[in-house]
Formats: C-alpha cells, structure tokens, sequence
C-alpha cells in the first residue's frame, strides 16, 4: 500500500460569508462553520484513503477571531497522520483582506474512520509528514490519541506514554 | 448574583431527520449535527446567564451510532460548570424508537462566554450540580479546564493539579 | 392498546431565531415557523401512537406577538385528543427573556393520521388529558371535528350537536 | 381608494419539487409547503393593497393527495375578500402531469393585515368578486371571519349572523 | 406529434426576496437568481416536451438592476424555439413597486434536453412563435445556435450562415 | 498600480456533493451548482481587484458530464482578463475518483466589475496571463467581449474587428 504525502490529502475551500451564515450578532454562525470544516475534513480523508469515510470524533475546536458577513475565509483541511483505519485531520480556517493578509481565525482537529464496501473499517496508507509543522502535528497525535482513549476509559493512564510525559 | 441549579439551564430540541439533513451515505449529516448542538448550547448558556454568549470552544464531539432519514433524535443541553465569564455545557444525543426506547449516539461538550453591551466577557451566577451525573461532570470539568491551557501552552503542566492526578 | 396521557406526548424544542429565519420586516418568516410546527406536531403524533403520522389539516393558526432575530423562541406541541386514527395536536410557541419570563407568541391546532406499513389509517391509543387545560382542549376537539365536517360538507349542521350548543 | 378585482391580486409559483423538500416518507413536507403557500398569500395582499402585510392567520389548510419529488407544482394565491385592513387570502396547490391534466392536492386560507409606514394597520381598498367561485369564496368569508371571533371570544355566537344560518 | 404554441409553455413564479437570499451587499445574491432561473426554466421545457429535461448550457445572463430584500420578483420562462431535441428558453425577471409599475432587472436563455426513459435525447414538439417579440427570439435562436457550435469548434465559421449575415 | 498574474487569482473549493444539492432526476441540480461558482468567481474577482465586485453577466455555461450525490467536486475560478474595471473570470468544475483521475464536467465564463466606496466601477490592474490555456483565454476574451457588445447592440459589427477574425 503506499504512502501518501500530507500534501497530497489537502483540500480547500474559499467562501463568502453571506448574511444567510450569521447568527443574531451578525458574526458567522459556529454551527455553521462545523458544517463546512466536517464536510471539508471527509475530502481530505478521501484524498489520503480512496475510500469513503466518516466522522468517528471531533475535538479542540477554537473560535479566536469573530468572522463577520462579507469575510473572504479559507479552510484548510490536512490529515495529520494515519493510523490503522482512522485519520487524524486538521482544519485551519484563515480570512484575507484586500492585500492578501492573512488572519487565523479557528481550528479543528478530526478523526475519520475510512470503511469498506460493508461498512466496516478498512486499513489506510501510512501518512508521510514532509514540512516543520507538519512533523510537529504527526508526533503530538499520538498524544491525542492517548488522551482520548484515557478519558473514555480505554487506556489505563500508566500505558499512555506519550502523555506522561507531557507531565514529567 | 443568584446561583443556578443545573437542571434550570436545560435546553431541549427533538427533530424528525429529513432527507434534507443527511449525506451521500443517508445518515445524518455530522455537520448538519454539529450546527443543531451549537444552537441548543447556546440557549443553555443564556439560561443559565441571562446574556448573549459565544462559542468559545468545542471538545470531545463522539458519533457513536449512526443515525439515519426518519428518525426521531432528541438532543438536550445542560451547563455542567460555570467559571468566572465561561460556562462548560454538555450536549447530549439520542434516537427514540416506537415504544419510546432511547439509544445515546452523540455527546460534545462546548465552552461558551457570556458578554456584556460592549461584548466584553462578563461575570456570571455559579452552577450548582444536584444529580449523580451532574456532580461528577461538574467534577471533571475543572481537569477539561485544565487540560485545555496546557494543551494551549497557557498553563505549565506541573500546576495543572487535577490533571496530574489523573496519572498518577 | 393502552391509553396515553397527554404529558406523554408532548414534544419540544427551544430554538434561536437566525437572520437566516427572518422576513424583510427583520421578523421571524411566518412559513418558517409553520415548517417548526409542522415538524414538531409530527413527532408529537409519533410519540402518542407510534407510527408514522401524516399531516391532514392545519386550523386556528394565530400570529399574535412578532418574533425577532435573537429570540429564544420554544415552541412545545401535546395531542389534545385521539380518535380513531387521527390526532388532534396544539403547537404552543413563545418567547422567554433573560429573567425567565415567557410570552405567548403563537398558536395552531394540526390534525394527523396514523398510517400502518401500507400507507392506510390504523387505530390508535386513546388519549387522557389530566389538566385543567388538557381537559378543556379535549372537550373543545370534538367541536372542531364537527365544525370541520360541516364545513367540509361531510357533516349535517344539524346533527353537529356539539357544535350547535354553542349557539343556543 | 381604487377598487381591485380578485383577479387582479392573483400570485402565481410553479415550483418543481426536490428531495431537499421532501420528508422521510419521499413525499414534500407539509411544513416546506406552508413556507410556499405563507410566502405567495403575502405577495397577494401585496398586490392588493400595495402595502407590506403580515400574518394574522391561517386556516382550513387541507392536505388532500400527496405530492412527491419530481412533481411540477402550481401555487395559486387570491384576494377573497377585503375587510378594513384585513385581507382573506385563498392558496389553491395543485400539481400537473406531462398533458397538463391538473390535481387539486391542498388549500389554505390566510388573512393578512396591511400595515402603514409605523407599523399600524391602515385601511385597503374593496375587493370585488366576479366569477362564480372568486363570488361564493367572498360571500363566505364573513362567515369565516364570525367563526373566527367567536371561537377567540372576541363575539357573542348570538350576533354572529352569517354563522347562525348555517344551523337553521 | 402535435405543435404547440410559445404562450403554452410559458412559467412563472412571483417571489418574496428574503434576507436569506442576499449576499453581502444586501442585493439578490446572483447564485441564488440563477438557481430559482434553472428551476423555471426546466419546467417551461417539461411543459413544451412533456419529458424530463435536464440543462445543456446557459448563456446571456445579464445582470442590470440589483434587487434588494423586500422586493417583489416575477420570474418567466418561455420556449423561444424547439430543434430536434433541445429547446431554448427565455427567463426574464422584473420588480414590481406598489402601482404595479414592472423594471426589468435580469434575463438569462437557457438550452434544455429532452429525455426520454433511458435519459437518451428524444424528439419534442415544434414550438410555434406568435407576438412579435416571440418572433423576434425565434429567429435569432438559430444564431445563437450556430453561434455556439462555432465557439466550441464543433461547426465552421464558414457554414454559420445565419451568423455570418451579422457582419455583412 | 501593480499587475497581478493570473495564478494570483485563483480561488478554489472542493465540495462533497450531498442529497440536499441533487435535483429530482438525483443528480447536482444545475442552479445549486450555479450558486457555488457565482460565489466562487466573486472571490477570484476579489483577489485580482482588492475590491467588492458583483457579477454583470455570465455566458458559456455548459453541462457536459452529470454530477451525483457522493462526488468530490472541484470548482476552480481564475480571472482571465482585466479590463478598465470589469474581468472575465473562468470557472472550471470537475470531479476527482479514488485515484485522484479528474474529469472536466463543466465550465462558465462570468464577468464581474470593481466597485469602490461609492458602488460606482473603478479601475482595476491588469492581469498576466502566464500559461498557454490562460494566454488562449486571454486572448479570446477580447472577441468575447465584443460579440456581447455586438449582441447588445452596443458596437456596430463592422467594428468588431477581432469577432470578424473568425468569419473571414
């Protein structure tokens, strides 16, 4: 099976945030920005798995700078790193001004699951991480993964190895 | 200020899935989902604060059971911890069948701001747990909170004390 | 086949009213909140005889109190009486602000039937009202029906006897 | 003030219908429908009246033969009669097929409200009925109208005239 | 197979401009004209060929007078000619102000197929033009016709002659 | 005022199509698809000009290869050719399988104008085409150009001098 490159799993959407987007405050609609950034994240699982995939979780999503009607804004869907059958992708969403400057505004972390013609999990290509932040994201997975099978009890927190030490 | 009990912070929506709602594999769209519990929460977090709040993060968003066109699915929203201007608020899910018998399929849990005339963060009433489950979610939340400013680089690990316990 | 209270047929849900919702008056679009009760009275309908219901008439559906983008809106939907295979269900909407207190903004009665697998009416459960409230919708349901069957030209005026004490 | 024709107050929709429209049972949610049919009324007592006009109610709304994605749908809205500042609206939905020959599938009955620039109601021209039907819906409409404040308590059933006749 | 006249095919929907429907601007967002434009369009085409027809192209959209929220819409589409298995539509759109004055805003022509049950291309009815203006459209149909076959390569400049009389 | 390249203008978004977006006939519904590349061609206008732009006509729509429910779509637009203050901008549609081999299913010519403060059109760079498709765009886009004014009646045939090119 081969590898596939970070690279090759990015999928993109620019939008125009219409007033059909906002909420009352006239800002986009947080709901409405999960729905763009999960459908987004299901390409870039396609991308890196050739198969049809779905939702298994979803975690630290960050709302820090208000996106308003109007506002140019840019997903960015990546996975991050793969493992047996599930995909962890992150969801970078920016805006632009007039001049091509950029402003990081939210960002989400997915975990797809990639399934068979039965619906059952598949395995997927190894995901190769080429560029600095890209590594960094392969590597503090693992962590996440830990993490989110010691807090639904499914790892006992002593085997988590690569949490403890975030703690020693 | 007034304190508020859990329960008085409770937001509910039942909903029939239309085809409308779902994706290419006829189940509900996760997105679609995601959109429903952003809304609902943020009613919890204005009954529970008397004040307009936004998303200020989301964590731990799990699909365990698929949910398809025809279904009856109720989600309900309740506040399981209120900070100085931050409130942590659950959101369940779960589908009904003809005899009323319930299955959970969806859990997340968003952290929302209360914010004044100037949309300034704004101090709002503590929440007092009564029920089994609302005790221990008010609990865990302090560690959730914890987790959160590490895994943001805004806490050193050595003083997260909830946190630490976990692993030792 | 069992006899169902009113209470437990009740449906709920509490929404935020988008701009995406409104008219160009910048109030809540009134066929918009026809598509909330329909849907609502629909799952109200499922929860009294468990079969899937299907919308025959709507009456009485009253535009009182203007609903704006930003309002808590809930709108709760209770059978009000069973007959052979059709229900009688009353959607209640109103708003709340930040204290709690409540105003009733609309009203509609639905009429829905219960279908078997092959699409025709079946027999469904009676109903029990046990309120002051629920009794007097129950009573008053049989002075619709009446009125809705003379008006269809399907009913007499004259054997309307519930109908016809109104105006003695 | 000029008076209009019902024929002259007549607003037109041909609509084909998609699975976006559609319920779980395949057939167009009657929720979607009453969207179409609240948003055409108005566009009558637009024309009629030239004013912005809202919802006051909505009646007798029949739904008679199902309709299913594919369908080409026709709504018709019609002045039926106009009181002070208030307007009786008839939508009459039928669908086609491929020679023309036309189903009768539902109908509704709104009253509109025209409002002045403060939002307060302001008086409208006649309405003046010519053919058989536009002629017996006119005639009708004052019953309708007694109907309507005597169930609300706003008449005593006594005065209520055109409605007593039915039971004589 | 039977002819049928311009006046025959002619569909219309009159709509209600929604704060929903509005791009930042606050005018008709352009996307969403052209989506309720193709669905008028295909049902004036199943109204010539009383077949399904789907869209082969679109050209001459012109946008001329922005639309804003609260405006009253009237969209018509109508056969301008029928070839072999295609035809070519008109959609003309306009506002309307309280006196009933009419601004045209938009047009767009649209070249529908017919299909028959194998979604293969079917022969349709000849379409026949009756006022002048539906004369006018007819004529030029042809060299809007050649005019694309040129423009894709799939004709010589040489053979259009109905194009080529333009620049005598 | 500084040139741009046309690689300076691409905007992009790749779309998981979903039932919501298919037609009756369940394939991508030809005015949704219209929707997303109007918003998509504004955004491309938007990084050539740094200005608010809105669509003055569209032309060349074509529909070669259908779209079902489940494709990963891609729409592609790119300015083609500057002029005083108006652009040509191509957008480009096709879908991608699980080996990531692309199939070209449709394409459109829009032409947007640059609007300052006031809503009047001011100027905007010129554009530099690099490529040999976007030299061979930016050539024809001039003939285009004419044979709307042309077809508009707003240049007399004998001065289109680029446009007669093809006919001699």
């Amino acid at each position: 099976m081969t590898k596939k490159t970070a690279k090759e799993t990015i999928a993109i959407q620019t939008k125009l945030v219409m007033p059909n987007d906002t909420n009352p405050m006239e800002t986009l609609f947080g709901g409405q920005l999960m729905a763009w950034m999960d459908e987004l994240a299901s390409i870039s699982a396609f991308r890196h798995s050739g198969r049809i995939c779905v939702t298994a979780s979803i975690n630290n999503v960050s709302f820090d700078h208000p996106i308003i009607s109007g506002d140019f804004v840019t997903l960015e869907a990546k996975v991050s790193r793969a493992f047996k059958s599930s995909m962890e992708i992150f969801v970078d969403v920016s805006v632009e001004d007039a001049d091509r400057n950029i402003t990081k505004c939210n960002e989400a972390i997915f975990v797809f699951v990639a399934l068979d013609e039965n619906k059952k999990p598949i395995q997927i290509p190894e995901l190769v991480p080429e560029t600095e932040l890209e590594k960094k994201r392969y590597d503090s997975a693992l962590r996440r993964k830990q993490l989110s099978l010691v807090l639904a009890g499914r790892m006992k927190p002593s085997e988590a190895t690569e949490l403890q030490s975030l703690f020693e």
